[in-house]
């Protein structure tokens, strides 16, 4: 076993943010199109180059005159001018309005030199003229008087040249694009993107959409990817560069070109300590380790420090892009929550930062925590939480997702974290909390179920606008909805638990022995399974499908005379579980079992032979206290004509409840 | 003048939002690379398509171990095993663990055949070999006693095959951009980005970055730059089509070409009864109008309905792009706030509704009136309102922004809309809205300053955090801040209003006339203005520079034993009065003026002439009642050390008051 730096002497979370904040990320101010310039800073103040309007404006259709000769005008009594002409909009005026004379004019057409107001068309007359007259009225009957400049306005009115129209550090919404446009401005200087750079390390990382091999221990490599989308939606430019695998000269090389062409640089996945002793390395050379190790959960072994610039052979082979002084640099965890967390909680605030964004304002949400919560480990705790607001007038509740830092499912159980500082013991239930969403676009989820996992469901969760599933099997479903969480549990086959509950509906599934295409062991049933030397595999206690699979070793136990422990006994692999309703018959198509337990319509979808050994009723059911919520109405109405949820699907059928 | 459609029987909102909502303005669902897909909607559920893990995982550092092998042990007592092997992260394990045998294991390895859990390597010792030996160790104690599956993540733990990862309509953050990633996905399907085509009509409309001729009244086009942002900000992707000018075919063309290629043809800035003519023409010919005119202020000139695809010459001549069917259609006002504030109302709900996108959590803001609000006039407004969080725990306030419909400025001095219904005929002062932000991106200021304009103000807001300042002038400054929307007003020179008041710092500036270079008319004081047949501009009577003009003219008055008005009887010009502090100025280098009020430093800047007439005192001053706010103590520190702020600038000092 290699040596292992130990992490001693923690730096606290406030250091390390003062440690990220001491980096310099920021990166030169651009000019952009205006067209692109949506969701970018303005990096310096923009003044009014020209006046808006640029000439004096009529505001109104209607007739362009003398104010003067328009007093004491009413509608009794009418001011009578001659038509002198006509001005429309984007034509420069060819007349001249003499006094006793007027214009025509139309919205935003200039006045016309001599006219100092606009009388509406409405408070107007022609006189001669017309249709009738088959020609041109030549004079206008005013049955108003009007101001000098009513219904004029006048050139600069809205923003004059000189004054200050945006000023730095604006967001460009579509409402700055449009008074930049009406100043002509079609280039805008705003704020850089911080180039960030991701290195990711460990030999057993594979790209997405690149071919896995599992039996070398290879994962998709999920950080890269996560911390990208995460840099981009801070403001960021996000580089990924190509993996270093376990050649460290290679990853050496990585680090200096990234630290050569970014203004941070930021590497994950690392579990291997040589790797982590590579990147020590090229810090103590050519850069400065700020920071090892913060005493916050998880997140431990994050590191801060920078890296000199200049050590690439892009930046020595005179690269015109390469750039000078150092890069920041921060080492995040492995874990992915850990990876998003640590990124959200110390990194995308300073890449905002650079980027001259502020946070913004759905980033964070008030809760209720849900249940109670006991912690005591002495450093801060970033404690992943999943949201449900039950829009109820209170806040939203708020719950803990422990699935065990390695689970990258969790990135979607949990929709942010709580901070918890070392000196608290207990969060009760009730107590309020603030939730660091993962992103300001996290949309926490309207219903929130649990329990057993079946194909039907998936398609009546595609019908529910934004719900979250928690498939934990029926029997841990039951334990939750009791516990008070979730808003709905689905069982499948019988249960022992007693939960109250309110049903909304249900269907029936086939269930029994998955066997490879064609039966070539022969399977008939369950005896099968006992008596035979076969390799079986299984679902675990919280499933509906192992419950059912025991009632039936039960039975046939009591047919036998004897107990289920002593024919389970027997079957090699009942203590073999795997996680959801495909699984079994998966590893019996990669040939690792001969039966697995599972549902006909598995076995169908997979081209595997089956054994029924039953039918099994799953059934949807509601917590009493959130049966009146929209969401669960909702859920409700999706499940009240389940024929086409069942649409296709080997050995489905309505369940006796729903039928009439 | 031409004869003008009448807007009878308008369509109430609601009615005009069903019209919207019965075209169908969805694009076919798309696939984009997973680097492409933040922020994109799921068009479809995405099943796990792998294990993940793929195999079972040792999930710490430390020993693979046959659990049972274990038993027993403790730290008293450790069991000791044969070390056969080692097996780490990223490579297929070349070891067996058999009975009394254990093998190094590093977190991410694949278990090795045999062993089912992993210790670890806190709780054991190695026993033989080691540095001091000279080789490796040949057998570990192992100080606990471990259950099968300890420590291990047994493949598909974190999600199994056929388990459902993600739901149609999921928005796609980073982390399910790290999901995806986990589970091989390179390639997402997302709902499409519905295509909007934007249509600008209006003779008079020139694209921002083109030269502009005020003298034939054109202005820059705002309405496309601005619903293009929009467009894109609520997921649709924007096509602007160049203008048609008043050529009506070539309008036709165009709207038909854009029919063919956009899933919503946009179109607005049509202040031209011809050019709304021609659209009728074109949806009558070849499509449908389902609305015309909605009982809403502004937008009352909505139009909606379809074209009929197939009409462009693209389309016959067979472009592999054109589509069939009909492309929805509504016609936009033509002023910015109304065009900007009718899309956001009724066709960005579409938009995003087509792209599969909820509303932003942001899109709305609650806040409390800061004044009544009358209105009457029996159908809903859409009122542009103006917000200002004092982050007192109170909501934000709420104020009308009424600037008149042409103004562009009213996009940025307004954050808003509410929705005023038509039985509402007064809104109290301190009652509840809900403000409609333009974009969810619209960041309310923090602080609101009205009054004076000046160039030091300009660099003083430049140096404070997200501040509104409206230049009302001084004396219209003092009003607002009476009647208490306002944190603090900007004064020049002497004011006759009392309003109570903290100072909180401020200049001297140097006023007088401003005159083409060289001075060619020679003037020399005030004597010249008043006797001599020059040409003057001036400034509106709430400007302070127009305050001291006028206090200067009361003393000539005085002087001369005549009255003011009898002095500026006989200035040509006197009751010309231009926006901001610079506008005189350019008035005189344009040569529509002789002589124009301003300051020596605008004359400086311009190179103009310039004729002091005195100095004038700038001072800021802060509501008594937000003195404490955060934003006026950040106002208030500012101005502490005004020197830098002053630099450079012609004319500036320090005033008396901050002198020590």
């Amino acid at each position: 076993m290699s040596d292992r730096k130990e992490f001693r002497d923690l730096a606290t979370p406030e250091a390390a943010r003062e440690a990220i904040d001491s980096l310099d990320l920021s990166p030169e101010p651009e000019t952009v199109p205006l067209e692109e310039a949506r969701g970018r800073v303005l990096a310096e103040r923009v003044d009014a180059a020209v006046d808006v309007p640029g000439f004096d404006r009529a505001s109104m259709d209607g007739y362009a005159v003398r104010a003067e000769d328009t007093f004491g005008a009413d509608e009794a009594d009418p001011a009578e001018l001659d038509l002198a002409g006509a001005v429309h909009a984007g034509a420069a005026p060819q007349v001249t309005v003499a006094p006793g004379a007027c214009a025509e004019i139309s919205t935003g057409a200039v006045m016309p030199e001599g006219a100092d107001a606009v009388v509406m068309v409405e408070r107007t007359d022609e006189i001669g003229g017309g249709p009738d007259a088959g020609s041109d009225p030549d004079r206008i009957a005013i049955r108003t008087a009007v101001a000098p400049g009513d219904h004029v306005m006048s050139a600069g009115a809205d923003i004059a040249a000189g004054a200050r129209a945006l000023g730095p550090g604006t967001r460009l919404t579509p409402r700055e694009i449009g008074l930049l446009s009406a100043l002509g401005v079609d280039e805008v200087p705003v704020e850089g993107r911080p180039r960030v750079g991701i290195v990711s390390t460990g030999d057993e990382l594979v790209r997405p959409g690149e071919a896995l091999d599992p039996s070398r221990g290879e994962i998709y490599d999920v950080n890269s990817t996560t911390i990208a989308a995460g840099v981009e939606e801070a403001g960021g430019e996000p580089v990924l560069y190509p993996h270093a695998g376990d050649d460290y000269e290679e990853m050496e090389r990585l680090l200096r070109r990234a630290a050569d062409e970014c203004d941070l640089v930021l590497s994950s996945g690392s579990t291997s300590a040589s790797a982590v002793d590579v990147i020590y390395r090229v810090i103590e050379e050519r850069g400065e380790l700020l920071l090892h190790g913060v005493a916050v959960k998880p997140g431990k072994p994050m590191l801060v420090g920078c890296l000199d610039r200049g050590g690439s052979e892009a930046a020595s082979g005179g690269d015109a892009d390469a750039r000078t002084g150092e890069s920041a640099y921060v080492g995040l965890p492995g874990y992915p929550v850990s990876a998003l967390t640590i990124f959200r909680t110390f990194v995308a605030p300073a890449v905002r930062e650079a980027a001259g964004r502020a946070e913004p304002a759905t980033a964070t949400v008030e809760g209720r925590m849900a249940v109670g919560e006991r912690y005591g480990e002495g450093r801060t705790r970033l404690m992943p939480v999943g949201l449900l607001d039950l829009n109820d007038g209170d806040l939203p509740l708020v719950y803990p997702v422990d699935k065990g830092s390695g689970a990258t499912t969790s990135l979607v159980e949990a929709d942010g974290v709580v901070t918890v500082e070392p000196d608290t013991e207990y969060l009760d239930e009730g107590e309020r909390v603030s939730v660091q969403l993962f992103s300001p676009d996290v949309r926490p989820p309207s219903l929130l179920g649990v329990g057993e996992d079946d194909p039907a469901l998936n398609r009546l969760l595609d019908r529910l606008e934004n719900p979250r599933y928690l498939p934990v099997g029926s029997r841990e479903g039951l334990r939750r909805l009791r516990d008070g969480v979730p808003d709905a549990v689905v069982i499948a086959g019988p249960t022992d638990r007693e939960v109250e509950s309110i049903d909304l509906g249900g269907w029936t599934r086939d269930w029994g022995l998955v066997v490879p295409a064609g039966n070539p062991a022969d399977v008939t049933g369950l005896d099968a399974v006992v008596d035979r030397d076969l390799r079986f595999v299984n679902r675990p206690t919280d499933s509906g499908l192992r419950r059912s699979l025991d009632d039936a070793l039960d039975r046939l136990a009591a047919e036998r005379s004897t107990s289920r422990a002593e024919l389970t006994e027997g079957i090699a692999g009942y203590d073999l579980t795997v996680r959801a309703f495909e699984s079994p018959a998966r590893r019996v198509i990669a040939g690792d079992a001969d039966v697995g337990v599972g549902l006909r319509e598995t076995a169908k979808r997979l081209d595997c032979g089956f054994v029924s050994l039953g039918e099994q009723s799953v059934v949807v059911r509601a917590a009493p206290e959130r049966a009146d919520r929209d969401a669960v109405r909702e859920l409700a109405a999706a499940l009240d004509d389940p024929a086409d949820l069942l649409e296709g699907l080997a050995g489905y059928s309505r369940n006796s409840r729903n039928d009439p």
